[in-house]
């Protein structure tokens, strides 16, 4: 169902890979909603998966850059302004990647250089793409700009590994930077926290499937999947909730509020009594 | 502008009392995204205030209730649903008053018979339509219920004395309940905290020119008004925040994540200097 | 081991009604470490309980109250204060019970003359205690209050019911009274937010050995206990802590800070296989 | 006054710079409550500053170190270890430093070399040091480790500039590595968010006094100064706070829980009137 909710608004959505990525269902969504979009990722990304079917789906265009790159920025920022004839209204950061998580490397060993590429794959982009669209004044007033986070900002979750700090700082760069977008260009920038979602990069995550039934078990509502997350990112970028700003929206079907359910319980009680001698 | 965010929804609007006030401004906007409304309040607020008028203007009726007595509110919800045809889709709880801060009487000299009726009024009223819709079944599954908060819940303000704790108690009731609504019937319960905003509830507050002031430049986009608060209950009522469940959302500017602001900090710094003796 | 962090410290203590108590740890560990204490509980609980003993054992006086009848916190504090010829140092306040969790009436069907109940002894209790002693001047400069409280005051158990709402509204007295007693006395206030204990409180809630069970293996350093608790007490009773007020410690294990853990994962899994189908 | 609180504990503490420094405040506090401890930082800042003389006072050495530097950490704790024969019991880290404050680039113009130097220097060496330690097995069960924190973790401070994402790094490091630590070796890791504190490093902030004015109005209490933290860092030492892990613990008078405070709005209000057409 569209709403026209987008409508004249034109759009930058980083990281879809394939019809499995948030970021590919937000694209869609935003398009029905009205906008027009450019799509970016990286070239092995754009190489690897299916985004071009997207953009033209769409009616969009791929760019692809490094968004860890300050002068590939500049260039997809100076090609989609001329691309839009002007001023950016929304973008979508769905960025992340850990090397130490790939390489299987604990938190207790992790390599210090790729800790490094996490967090500026995962984090530091942000403020990139966001001091890159501030320079070049790309960001019309009003605009909206959201990023996908992760509880593991706030808890502990087991297997998450280094993922966890990178999506800490890249909490903290919204607010950081939406204070300054706020003040001086009206601009909002939010995080959408997401319940555990079967994309390709959500795959990656040690004991990935555990985690996803303990979460819809914990959740009231069961976890929100990429096509709930889109709706909550065009309800973001919409002109209905523009004095949202420096703000987590949790996007999870209530898991963060969530101390212990019964549904989940219920399975943790079944073995309890056979395994009270269990580590 | 309009989008039919709510078209075939039904819902009830406790609070409104005149066009100052955020239910007010809530009505409307449901009403113009398609929704078809009841009203209610007690009847000495409709006798006061002009909630009539509203209701010709959106095409509905005012029922009185006094919420924080249960039979009033069976009655007002099985005429709702007779009215209705049917189960409800959404509810607005914006109702909060101090006999405490009416009085005059502070934090430390609380009269316990006023915050009694502090808390049931501005609390264990949501409680009480929430259990009443719940043994009645009377919101639809996929349903959405917002009450109105403030940032008093988590930290003091000067002057905002026992409604305070009374906005702590509303949030928590949102997620006890909300957990049992979203499990058993798929209806999410989220709070909104808003600015303060100039209504005739909001004008109470001791100091409360300075702290809209205070408020408004430590907030990176201004304090949010009525009807940015009204958008964002049309937005937490709407299909797109559907796994959104137990938030506290805060439509607030940024004023929640805000430390200090350069703006704030000019004002304070001003007499700074001829005031190194104040107390 | 003692370290006479309380040495010439006086303390009011509430809520010890035997020897699983908390607030009977909270005793012994404060009169170790030099404190001279006073017990308070209600008549009821001093006939079933055996804290008659406990002052025995201290040295100490229970001077019988009910912590939500003004007039005898107001006998209560005066008789402390001539025991003690002068202010108190720090108080404890260690209540609640809920009348609907004690006669098995869920969330959803709450009695709301019971409600007000869990509140009043639970939380408005503390109020009372404070007013009481502020308006008589009973907590020397440089005190230290603390209120026990629990992680369902931020995230939803199931089962325990009413008084989540009761925590919530526990710690937002301590925020709101810690204002105005930091400022014009001196005094701070906080609340410590502890495991599951096996008290005789703790036991009534439902299902609590699961999640004792299930809070134990989530927290990296495992439960705390009632011991653990009291230590917690004595730190923030100390001039250690001079400066921290309004807070909510989490005194327990790490739990507050987890998303999912290795060990609760473990039972988890278990069965979760032939477990596709459990509701 | 002194309680032999770490009677027999060693320890080992970064960022001692000279006796403003709040590390020169915890290593005095420290030695005066009976522990053994080992200095360090980097060959710098030892040069630079006074600690020397801070060794000799508390019987101590120092032993430079770069703890960006994982080489330069393994001979720290291999050579502290050797000199106290065994285990250590706590760790405090108290570094931070950004390039880019130093260097006038604002939020909106960051150098990413700096930002990435400031990232290492005061949130990755927390986990240098941590890993390090792991891997030597350098922390005795029962020990505690704790950094150094401030609340632009959480909020956004006009002129904190990136300093604030490194702190929330820092502190999500805290909950990552507390949880393994915790669960496998029984040491607990906290982070104390304190007041801002007129230290050599505190200095550099932009508007800092103006900033330690409102921040000292707003807290109940006052600031806390750097005794006041020395003390809060020994509790957390002690074995009373054995089952405090993964927590942020606020040592600031209460600003953190404070909306807005009658002392702050009174110095805010004197100009209001005059200065209504201000930005």
């Amino acid at each position: 169902m569209a709403y026209n909710l987008l409508k004249g608004k034109k759009g930058l959505i980083f990281g879809a890979l394939n019809d499995k990525s948030i970021a590919w269902k937000v694209a869609e969504r935003a398009h029905e909603e009205g906008a027009e979009i450019v799509l970016s990722n990286t070239a092995v990304a754009i190489r690897m998966g299916t985004v071009s079917e997207l953009a033209e789906k769409c009616n969009s265009v791929v760019i692809p850059a490094d968004a860890t790159n300050v002068a590939e920025l500049e260039h997809l920022i100076s090609q989609t302004m001329m691309r839009f004839g002007g001023q950016l209204d929304f973008i979508l950061h769905s960025i992340g990647m850990s090397p130490n998580v790939r390489k299987g490397r604990t938190y207790d060993d992790l390599d210090y250089d790729y800790l490094q590429k996490t967090l500026d794959i995962s984090a530091l982009s942000f403020h990139k793409v966001l001091q890159t669209s501030w320079k070049m004044d790309a960001i019309k007033r009003g605009g909206s700009v959201v990023a996908l986070s992760y509880i593991a900002a706030q808890r502990t979750l087991y297997g998450y590994n280094d993922m966890a700090d990178a999506k800490a700082l890249l909490e903290s760069i919204a607010r950081s930077f939406g204070y300054i977008y706020g003040r001086e260009r009206g601009v909002r920038i939010n995080t959408i926290s997401q319940s555990p979602t079967e994309t390709t990069a959500g795959g990656g995550v040690m004991g990935f499937d555990a985690l996803l039934d303990f979460s819809n078990r914990m959740s009231p509502l069961g976890n929100a999947d990429a096509m709930d997350c889109a709706d909550s990112c065009i309800m973001m970028f919409s002109d209905l909730s523009r004095k949202i700003t420096m703000q987590n929206i949790f996007n999870d079907g209530g898991f963060s509020s969530m101390g212990m359910s019964n549904k989940a319980m219920a399975i943790y009680n079944r073995n309890l009594e056979e395994c009270k001698d269990c580590k």
